[in-house]
C-alpha cells in the first residue's frame, strides 16, 4: 500500500469525524458584511486557526483593516512551497423564513434524487470546500506525520463584502506568502460528475459615464429640437459600441488577444455548454455574442461589453415633456489574457469623447479594474493537478473558463507572480448566497481525497 | 370720439377698480391638483361666474368629472360670434418659503428696473389674462350698454393638472360652444414691448417603450458576451433614431409637411431668437436640430423627437455586474400641421420592433397625442386682431409659433371646427409655476386695451 492508498483509506475512514470538524465551523455565524457579526468573524478565523495549529502548521490571525487574515505557514522541505486561498466569511442569511432549518444548524439532508448533502451556510462557500483542503492535510499529517510538501494557507473574512481589505494585506505580506503556486477552492465542478479545473478568469473594467448637454432641465415643448438632448447622445454613443457582427468598435480593443490552443478550444466545443443548456433556461435561444464565435468561446475566452444601467431624464410614471441635462449610463467589459484594463479605459474614455457632439461634455467615475488571468496552458502543475483529479473521478477532468472575475488571483499574479489553480467541487445546484445552501457529501468526501491525490502529484 | 376710444378711455380711467377686482380673484386659492382646495376651485369658479353675471353674461358652473367649467353666454346678435377660452385654476405654491410675501395675498410690487406688477400665484396664468378679457368686456358694457359682438366664455379649472375632464365636457357640449373662432388668453408677448399672436402649436406623441430579453436579471460575468442585453438593444435602437443630419429616420416621418409661406419664414429668421439669445442663457450654443434648418423653424414648424426619460439595471452608487431582463424609455415626438398622431404612434412602434434582435420583445405604452394645430396664414380674423395689436403696441405684431402643445386648441379644431387666435400678454420673467409669479401692470392695463380693440375689430 503506498503512502498515498493509506491517505485515501483513512480519509474514508475518518469521513464522520471529518463532517463533524466542518459542522463546528458552520456553526460560527461568520456573516462579513453585517458589523453584528464581527465578534463571529474574528471567532470563525480564532476557531481555523487553532484547527491549523493542531497540524502542525503555525497559523496565526493576521490584522487587516476589517476581518483578520487566517495565516498559516507549515514547516519547510525542498518541496516547491504551494499557497492555499479560500475564505471563512459566509453570505448573509436573509430571507430567514426561506430556510427549511437554521442556517447555522448545518445537517445531513437526502435529496429528491437521493444524493446526500450537508446543508447550512458556508456549507459549500467556502467553509467546506476550505475544509476539504485542511481534511487532506490532516490526513497526510495522521499517515505520514507530515505534509508532503511546504504549504502558506491564506483565508481571509472579508470575500463576500468585496475583498476591500485584501489587497493592501497582500501587498503588506508578499514576504510571506512566497510560493510556486497557489491554488483556490472556491469554484465548481463541470457536472456532478466531472470534475473541472478553472484556467481562464475574465478580468472586468467597470466604468460610469455621465454626459450633460444645457446646464438645467428644459421642457421638450418650449426647447425640443434646437436643444441638444443628452439621452440622445448617449443612445447614439453606447449604441455604436457593437457592430452588425456583435464585435466592439472601440478601435484596439481587441489588440494582443490570442485564441487558447486547438486542442482546448476542440475541448470546450464538445461540451454540453449549447444554447439550449445554457440560455433557454433564462428564457433566451440564440448567443449574441461575436457571430462566428461558439458560445463557450463567447463566454470563456473572449471579451464583452454590456451596459449594466442607464438612467436619465423623467422614470415615473405617465408622461413628463422633460428634455434633462443629463444623462447616466454604467458600462463594464468583460476582458481576456492580452488586454490591460487601463489601455482599455483610456480607449473607451476617448471613443466616447470622440464622439461627443457640440455643447456635450463627459465625466467618467472608474468603478473597478481587474485583469483577466489565464494559466499557462504547459504549466507543469496543471498536467499533474488534472491527472490527480482524473485518477478520483473517473473522469478527464476538463480546462475551463469562466467568465466571472476572481481578483485575487490576479494580484497573486502581480504581486507575487504567482500562477493559481483554481480547483472546487461546487454544483450548479448548491444554491450558494440563498437559503438552503448545500455541499454534496460526495463533492466533500471525494474532494478530500482529491486534495490528497493532488498534493501528492504536485510532491513528486 | 369713437366708441372705441370711449370705451378705451373708461379702461384707463377705471385701472384701479380692475386691479380691485383681480385681486378679490387671486385670493381664492384654487390650486386643481390638490383634493385639499376642491372647495377653493368652486368657490373661483363661483365667483367668477357672479362676476360674468353682472356684465349680462348667462353664466352658469358646468360639472365635469373633476373642478366645474364655468361656461357664459352673451346675448346674440348678428355679428360671428367667438369663444373665448381660459382657466381659473392655478398651480401649487410649493416651496411656500420661496415666496416674498403670500401667494394669495396678492399686490403690486415694483421690479429692479422700475416696473410695476402684480404678485400673487395665478397673476399672469391664468386668472390675470381672464381677467384681460373680462375687464375689456366689461368697459364695453359700461360705454355701449353692450358687447360689441356676441361671446361665449368657457373658463375650465383643470388646467394645471391636464384638462383631463375637458374633451369629454366639450363632446358633451359641442352644441352651447359653437363660434366663428376661439380666442385664448394663455400666451406671452414676444418681448416687454412686442405684442404675438400664436398661430402654430405643435402637437404631441409620447410614447414608453420596454424591451425585454432573458426572463430574469443574470450576472454579466456568467453570461456576459452570449446573453443579450436589452439597454444594449435599446440604445441601438434610440440611438439610430437620428441621422447625421439631424432628421429623423422613421420612414415616411415626414410625409405631409409643408413650410410656412416665404414671408411668414423670413419674418421669423429677422427675429433675434438666435441661438445667443435663446441657446446661450441653458448653457447650449447651437442648434442641434435638422442641419439647414434655422432655430426659429425647429422651434415653431419642424418636427421633433426627444428621449424624455431612459432606465433599466443598476442605477444606484457603486458598481454591480447585472444584464437586465428589461429596459425603459419614454419617446416624444413634437408633430406639426400635416402629422397624424396615430400614423407617427404606428410608424415608431413599426420601427422600434423592425430593429428589434432574436429574443427581444417590446412593449408599448401610449400617454398621449395631439395633432399639431396651424391657424390658415389668410385667416381674415387673423389679420384684423394684427392690427388691432400693432395699434395698442406701437409695433408690428408678431405671427409665431410654439414648441408647445396646447391641447384645448386641437379639440376646438377637431370637435367644433373653429380656429382659435392665441394672443396673451404674458411675458419670459413672469415666473408661471414658480414662487413669486407675477404680472406687469403694463401687462394687465394694456392687455385689457388689446381686447378692447381686438372685439372691435372682430365686430367690424
Amino acid at each position: 500500500m503506498t503512502a498515498l492508498d493509506q491517505v485515501l483509506s483513512r480519509i474514508d475512514a475518518d469521513l464522520d469525524n471529518s463532517l463533524e470538524r466542518l459542522f463546528a465551523f458552520l456553526r460560527i455565524p461568520s456573516i462579513s458584511t453585517d458589523p453584528a457579526h464581527a465578534g463571529d468573524c474574528r471567532a470563525a478565523a480564532a476557531h481555523l486557526a487553532a484547527d491549523l495549529r493542531s497540524l502542525g502548521i503555525e497559523a496565526t490571525l493576521s490584522e487587516t483593516a476589517g476581518h483578520p487574515v487566517v495565516l498559516g505557514h507549515s514547516g519547510g522541505g525542498d518541496k516547491g512551497r504551494v499557497l492555499f486561498y479560500g475564505h471563512y466569511d459566509v453570505q448573509p442569511v436573509d430571507p430567514l423564513d426561506l430556510w427549511a432549518t437554521p442556517p447555522f444548524e448545518p445537517r445531513i439532508a437526502t435529496l429528491p434524487d437521493g444524493r446526500k448533502a450537508i446543508v447550512a451556510r458556508g456549507a459549500c462557500d467556502d467553509k467546506g470546500q476550505v475544509m476539504t483542503f485542511v481534511e487532506a492535510c490532516r490526513a497526510y499529517v495522521a499517515v505520514t506525520g507530515k505534509l508532503p510538501l511546504p504549504i502558506t494557507l491564506l483565508i481571509e473574512g472579508e470575500e463576500e463584502c468585496g475583498s476591500k481589505s485584501l489587497p493592501a494585506w497582500i501587498e503588506a505580506n508578499r514576504g510571506s506568502l512566497a510560493a510556486n503556486l497557489a491554488l483556490v477552492c472556491d469554484t465548481g465542478m463541470w457536472d456532478p460528475k466531472t470534475p473541472a479545473i478553472t484556467t481562464a478568469l475574465r478580468g472586468l473594467l467597470y466604468e460610469e459615464v455621465e454626459i450633460t448637454a444645457a446646464d438645467r432641465d428644459l421642457h421638450s415643448g418650449l426647447f425640443g429640437g434646437p436643444a441638444r438632448n443628452p439621452i440622445r447622445v448617449l443612445t447614439k454613443i453606447l449604441g455604436g459600441l457593437h457592430d452588425d457582427d456583435g464585435r466592439i468598435t472601440i478601435p484596439g480593443f481587441y489588440d494582443g488577444i490570442t485564441d487558447p490552443p486547438a486542442e482546448v478550444l476542440a475541448g470546450w466545443r464538445s461540451l454540453d455548454l449549447t444554447p439550449e443548456n445554457f440560455l433557454k433556461p433564462v428564457g433566451l435561444s440564440e448567443p449574441a455574442g461575436e457571430r462566428g464565435r461558439a458560445l463557450i468561446e463567447q463566454l470563456f475566452s473572449r471579451p464583452a461589453c454590456d451596459i449594466n444601467g442607464i438612467w436619465g431624464g423623467y422614470t415615473g410614471a405617465g408622461s413628463k415633456t422633460v428634455i434633462p441635462s443629463k444623462a447616466f449610463a454604467k458600462v463594464s467589459f468583460r476582458l481576456v489574457a492580452g488586454q490591460d484594463p487601463d489601455t482599455i479605459r483610456q480607449a473607451f474614455r476617448a471613443y466616447v469623447r470622440a464622439k461627443l457632439p457640440t455643447d456635450c461634455s463627459a465625466r467618467f467615475e472608474d468603478h473597478t479594474g481587474a485583469p483577466a488571468v489565464a494559466v499557462p496552458w504547459d504549466l507543469p502543475q496543471l498536467a499533474a493537478a488534472r491527472t490527480a483529479l482524473t485518477a478520483e473521478w473517473g473522469r478527464d477532468a476538463l480546462l475551463v473558463g469562466s467568465g466571472a472575475s476572481i481578483p485575487i488571483v490576479a494580484d497573486f499574479k502581480r504581486l507575487i507572480g504567482m500562477d493559481t489553480l483554481l480547483i472546487g467541487f461546487g454544483l450548479d445546484d448548491d444554491r450558494i448566497h440563498s437559503p438552503n445552501e448545500k455541499y454534496d457529501l460526495v463533492s466533500f468526501h471525494r474532494g478530500i481525497r482529491s486534495w490528497a491525490r493532488i498534493l501528492h502529484a504536485l510532491a513528486e
